[in-house]
């Protein structure tokens, strides 16, 4: 059995949680959130306090609270050469003070309160100082999922920028898509199953032989076309810089 | 019974094809290609045929030719004031010759050669130029899909620009991010979950409500970050477009 305290009182304290409690390879020993308010009613499955000098021996201490607040609450941890760490993406390891043994334990998603989380499919990201924590956060991380990987703090740092690029700019097309159609009284749904099979098709392919449209087939007319009908600037500049990389990568006449 | 002759030898002919065949609602007459080498091996399902003069009674031709083809093919037909329509999401319903009438049945997706195709789950979109005709064209693609859609000319055109953004474009993007992950040593199937998370959301929540990432919480101490890791300039380009975008329908600081 892996001991686990849990601090924080968010989303993603809150998904671990319900994951702990129900994993019988993990003791959650204690559960701390500066108000207890936010996790009191979890007081019947496990300890919950609000007072930091309280916490007890554990084998892992998972920091899970907003980025800005890691210094500070492993700044407050009244012990020292225990193992820490924290579940940020965007956080480098050297945030947790140096007094304990940092770690990272980063899952890949986003989290939100009323959603339930499958954690057999999320990627975990694991990453510490020395190779013997490194193990014992591997044995964690596969209680939970298959899918664990060991990723140092600039690789983690290139893949939010990656996920910048995949995800948050993916949705403003969509959105700039749903847009787009519902000025023309075109329903958005019906763009779905040709969305989700270009998602479905990177299980097997690489995107980048997956590409189609006029900018991969160098079709100039349509490219201006589609130019002319854009009203927002700001949607014409996305169209052009796309395109130009489009046209870019596939050795493509240029915009 | 719907009487159908399908004219073309692509990948969309095809697909139709294997549709038409085993659907008890249509009794596909006739399959006609300039090249009867493409089609010849269906010869025990259905009369195949090179010779454009040849062709049968029909309740529907249905054209699925490559756009530039779509006029001549029309122009071709050996009879006049019958019900002609094309599979074209790019091409107006005016370019089928008027000598017959005309209508437009596309299905909204993109086809490869030996992905089976689930009609049930694509859009199909409907016009004619009489309500007669499009009373037959909505008999013959419920047959194959619930999701009928009655879409104009003009509807269709804007939907091909749509589709550019949320399918050509956000496959760039992941093109884009297996490139900047690769760079790391970072496998790309890691960021799939996050990924499909997203698109999945697309079937409760719109777009817009579920933008996440810098851009959206006005973060340009983070944005500056990111353009300061990406040495491409056209990934500059595109990550400055798309974020000077987001920063603007979400009310935050220009960049």
């Amino acid at each position: 059995m892996l001991k686990i305290v849990l601090l924080g009182g968010g989303n993603v304290a809150h998904h671990l949680f319900t994951q702990f409690s129900k994993n019988p390879k993990i003791e959650l020993v204690q559960w701390y959130n500066r108000s207890i308010d936010a996790i009191q009613k979890f007081g019947q499955h496990t300890a919950v306090i609000d007072q930091i000098e309280n916490l007890k021996e554990a084998d892992v201490y998972l920091i899970a609270v907003s980025d800005a607040a890691i210094a500070e609450i492993s700044a407050a941890l009244p012990f020292q050469g225990k193992f820490v760490v924290h579940t940020s993406g965007n956080t480098s390891m050297d945030v947790i003070d140096s007094k304990n043994r940092t770690g990272v334990y980063y899952p890949l998603q986003s989290f939100s309160k009323n959603k339930p989380i499958q954690w057999n499919e999320i990627p975990l990201l694991i990453e510490a100082t020395n190779e013997e924590d490194l193990q014992l956060l591997n044995k964690l991380a596969k209680s939970m999922t298959e899918k664990v990987y060991t990723i140092n703090s600039q690789q983690r740092s290139r893949i939010h920028l990656t996920a910048v690029f995949v995800n948050n700019f993916v949705n403003h097309l969509y959105s700039i898509g749903a847009d787009l159609s519902e000025q023309e009284q075109i329903p958005f749904e019906i763009f779905i199953p040709l969305i989700k099979q270009t998602t479905n098709s990177l299980d097997t392919t690489p995107p980048i032989a997956s590409q189609t449209g006029p900018a991969v087939r160098g079709d100039h007319s349509t490219i201006e076309a589609h130019l002319g009908q854009l009203k927002d600037p700001l949607h014409k500049e996305i169209y052009k810089s796309i395109t130009r990389s489009i046209l870019k990568t596939h050795g493509r006449e240029k915009l």
